[in-house]
């Protein structure tokens, strides 16, 4: 196959970069908060002390979440022997790009100012852009080292289109609640990665098998990415709660989740064992599913004990995922799943819409208060009137949403993916750096293979026997 | 020996995490700054913008702290050849666990509401957790590698449980001031842990000599731990100082203290050596030695000066401790401490309170101001005729309760853990991650020994030499 | 040549380190917003709430540049396969000297207080020491491998006192604006680097190629080194300008900017081989590029697509400086850049004091707003006439006295260098840790020499077939 990619990369890079540009130039603006105009804009409204400009609740976990889109997605996918540098630098460049595209899909969708026609940015619009790579990045995971970076740019460009039309209906049409994407991240980013990875099953995927798994500093490398994605959890799911009380919640809730789910992935994982020993891959991705089905209800009043509840079933499901249902899937229904985001995202997100689910619908004046309520849903405007109930129907109804537009927005993309222009790896070349990459030390094995291919002192023997025997 | 933990571990964490739920279920609540109350509690305690809840005060100190626990512990440990999954995957575990469990022992013993009931955390409590795991994994460093993971959470299990209640004493009864806590921390957690090592002494432990020592890569991965550490510290010994210059000076004073540290390690670490070579041990732990010394008075009107030369000498004493002190103990007091927490937190946990002691006993209102005193040591309600003298003196008496619950209780904990059912690894396995890991990716060294154990080429040419002997 | 540095390493750090002391002692006090009479002067300056100190505006962006000072130059410089203890090791010394330093330098020429002769610090302090410190940091890269330690104490030494008054000149005498040191920190830093290395030209370091280049996990180590930096910058840019509006709009700014970087990076890199493979030094090093770029006009009205564009031709330049540039620099003019620093330092430093200079002569009151223009350019006090066409002539000024600042000073700290008391390296000793650190594990490549030397089956073969021979 030919994986040639001189061509197709520079002229997508280039071309793209060169319409983000045009398109930036024509619609994007600074919002009043972080243009010159701040000055009256405070004057205006009252206010005494630049401290209350939005970048000061929320710049501190923007930076969080940006680590975790560049450190914590890149670092986590390391965990291959032989495809750090396609986990990292495939990870960097198509978060590059997806974040600029996010900013003109979201602002179009979500704060095109109809007077002026243009989309005013600020720290929040930074954060929401950097959430919408996330759910590319979590489909990257699926198809790691199967797919060229023409590929998964391809992906992105149609991934964040399709984030930003979903986001659109389930937050703004539907109203649902979603801070931290259990259902437009999570679900949507799983199921989109798992129904591409179907569409490009490899057959013969087992020819690459020496260089699937780990060694060991690989492992140790993708801890880095585990570890600030755990950490840094808690900013995610709080990034653009409500100031004040709301990000407060969100944290505590997921610091408490987060922990509860390191102990059950832990058993279950030192369970499936014969003498009880631990796996790396579960310790790696499943401690960080409650994280996921906290998403939605991170804001929520699901009280202290709510959230360690839900850590401690999604360590149990997300590794129970890892040891039955990924071998399941790969060979039932096709779909192989390099980093099992099935596991990490795609379930723990389903949870998490169902948590978010039941909790607004459960949600109660007494709990709440009364102008908390209206708060935490945003029960203003058009749905001034709304029951909590009707609400809990409306987050269901968004779980759904975001799960067929996974499914269906990833069937169609695959397809396109599966054209045999892109440049993607052979069956036997999965998986390795060599391709796409300048590597300059080969890998251990190999060298030793090379070695045994030319045994010098067998040959020297050889010949002195050899010698010998003319005696 | 038997290090099966099929069945302890999962019991140990199912059980634990499922108690944990329900403890909280009875007394965890959200305080009042992050319950959908709070726009009541706003417009009763006349605050006027959300920026002004405590959690934009504390939450960016908190992620820093938080980042220190995980990676900086948990990458510090991964010097060591083949233990870096233990390292970092144990710190963890009983990070998750510990930090659950202080909640409720520093809720029960600080902050129970007597009318509710109740404990309300908020962010100032996640960073106490925070701390109250710290403490439980320095004493992890002095057993690193020769422990099961159950045996690490019973030590956490008592630890926090000791933790709380010798702080209560400190902080409460003393009413010391120990914001980083050089005494509650760092002086406890290291004799902690020197205790329980006593206990737990090996003296075959030479067995596993070949795991001993770093390789390379393993002490590059270190230093990620080690400057997550140095960089944040600052944080660590500001994250629950007052509001403003509270907070401002603590980041100021650790800031210099720090640097100071890492050029006298240096000079000491190259002294040591017959050419003037650096060692890692040293530039990985001790550079990190002014922190821990500043950890009581960062927050007192030490000066900058007064700082660095805090510094200067914490990094002269920790080098010198590693060179003299550690082979010392092992020798004399037989107390094997893998990562020298000795030497980087104990004696400076020690010098840190004896630096609280002598500049609170110093501190005057002509250099703080008459409401500087007042705020600084909190002589407020029942301590508001303490002078500063006295102040002096119950510092001095924290410093040596935290040195007595440390030795004491870490000799009760060590007595339990010596149990035969712990499943601890014989002396052979010690330092050795294949123990309680599938590692796929067997030892450079061992691959080598292996092939020797089959040389195919001596093999195949003593064929062919027998073959022609028998021509 | 003589590596011993037994002497010298530890009576420099001793030395400077009690020099430092003393020079604090005299001269640094806390300022008003970190010292404890700050109940006193919240009161007089009417400011309601703690959370206007200066602390909580800047330390989250102080903690982000910590991490960039320290992880991120000390793992970037990691790429080399064995030099990873000097590169992370060294940078953490000689940011830790140059970081005292820089505030005794900088509180001289910035804020000594003429009435009491003291300097007065705070947290932009030390924003501003890490920044200094960052010069000498980019000009350690240019001479990465072939220095001593105390060579680079020496280059620190000198490069802070020259920073200090470089930027004095800049900043103050000039007027020009620079919050992010495209100039003052870049561009001096990068030509200051850069002379040193032509003054200290090896003909011979040929003679070590066997250890220049990467191996596949140092490049690895090396991306922490990258990712952390391109995330943080925006950070670094941002963490001195104006309250407000400056912050987020230099935020946006440098965001957007290196998400454009990453694109033609990727594209020059692939284009620059024969099939497409990308290379780690390019993604390494040219992303960062539009951070250096946008250093001056981060703060300015750039607008979104405006930070797009530069960050666009920083990629395709600095990517195709490392492929033509660095082999003509060094064969044509003698200068041997490790890091190539020129591409990443260098001239994107330039490129960013000349997008400053025309970017301040085409700013309008229309775009900014009367007040905005004011606020921005700081044309206040004796520059409250100033236009701002002059200021763009200022800024081209100031971009000048950097660039004649790095060079003539750069030869003349490297003549001090070249005298044969620093103990640097052969030249077939450079990139090799094993000079400066103890090293406990060979290099891979060395083992396997070292077996070759030693072919003990060959060796019992022989024994074998001589011994038939003799039947």
């Amino acid at each position: 196959m030919n994986t040639n990619i001189r061509l197709t990369l520079p002229v997508v890079c280039f071309v793209w970069q060169i319409a983000m540009i045009i398109l930036f130039g024509v619609f994007i603006r600074y919002d009043e908060e972080s243009d010159t105009h701040w000055v009256e804009t405070k004057a205006h409204d009252n206010i005494t002390s630049d401290i209350e400009n939005d970048f000061y609740f929320r710049y501190p976990s923007f930076q969080d979440v940006h680590v975790m889109i560049f450190v914590g997605f890149g670092f986590l996918m390391t965990f291959l022997k032989r495809y750090s540098f396609g986990a990292v630098g495939f990870n960097f460049l198509i978060a590059s790009f997806g974040l600029q595209w996010a900013l003109l899909m979201q602002g179009w969708f979500h704060s095109l100012d109809p007077q002026t026609g243009k989309i005013f940015i600020g720290v929040e619009s930074l954060i929401n852009a950097d959430f919408c790579v996330a759910g590319c990045l979590i489909a990257y995971g699926a198809v790691l080292g199967k797919v060229s970076p023409v590929q998964l740019l391809v992906m992105t460009l149609f991934g964040v289109t399709l984030f930003a039309v979903e986001e659109y209906i389930i937050l703004n049409l539907l109203h649902a609640r979603d801070a931290g994407g259990s259902m437009v991240i999570h679900t949507f980013g799983g199921y989109y990665g798992l129904a591409i990875s179907r569409v490009l099953y490899r057959p013969n995927l087992h020819q690459s098998k020496r260089m699937q798994g780990s060694v060991y500093h690989s492992d140790t490398f993708a801890m880095i990415g585990t570890l600030f994605l755990w950490m840094f959890w808690p900013s995610f799911n709080s990034a653009i709660t409500d100031h004040g009380d709301g990000q407060h919640r969100a944290v505590i809730n997921t610091y408490l989740c987060l922990a509860s789910t390191v102990l059950t992935t832990v058993a279950i994982s030192s369970l499936s064992q014969k003498t009880g020993k631990l796996d790396m891959v579960h310790i790696q991705n499943s401690t960080l599913a409650g994280g996921v089905a906290l998403g939605t209800a991170a804001e929520f009043m699901i009280s202290p004990y709510g959230a360690l509840i839900v850590g401690f079933f999604c360590g149990i499901i997300s590794t129970m995922g890892y040891i039955f249902i990924s071998p399941f899937l790969e060979k039932t229904l096709k779909i192989q799943d390099t980093c099992g985001i099935h596991n990490l995202h795609a379930m723990p997100g389903v949870i998490g819409g169902i948590v978010g689910a039941i909790t607004a619908a459960a949600a109660s004046e007494s709990v709440y208060g009364k102008q908390g309520l209206i708060n935490t849903f945003d029960f203003t405007g058009d749905f001034k009137d709304r029951t909590v109930l009707t609400q809990g129907g409306y987050q269901a109804a968004g779980m759904c949403v975001s799960i067929v537009f996974g499914v269906v927005g990833g069937a169609i993309v695959g397809s396109i993916l599966k054209l045999p222009i892109w440049g993607d790896p052979a069956d036997e070349n999965c998986f390795d750096d060599e391709v796409y990459w300048e590597v300059r030390e080969p890998l251990p094995d190999e060298e030793e293979e090379h070695q045994e291919s030319i045994p010098p002192i067998l040959e020297y023997n050889n010949h002195m026997i050899h010698k010998q025997q003319d005696l």
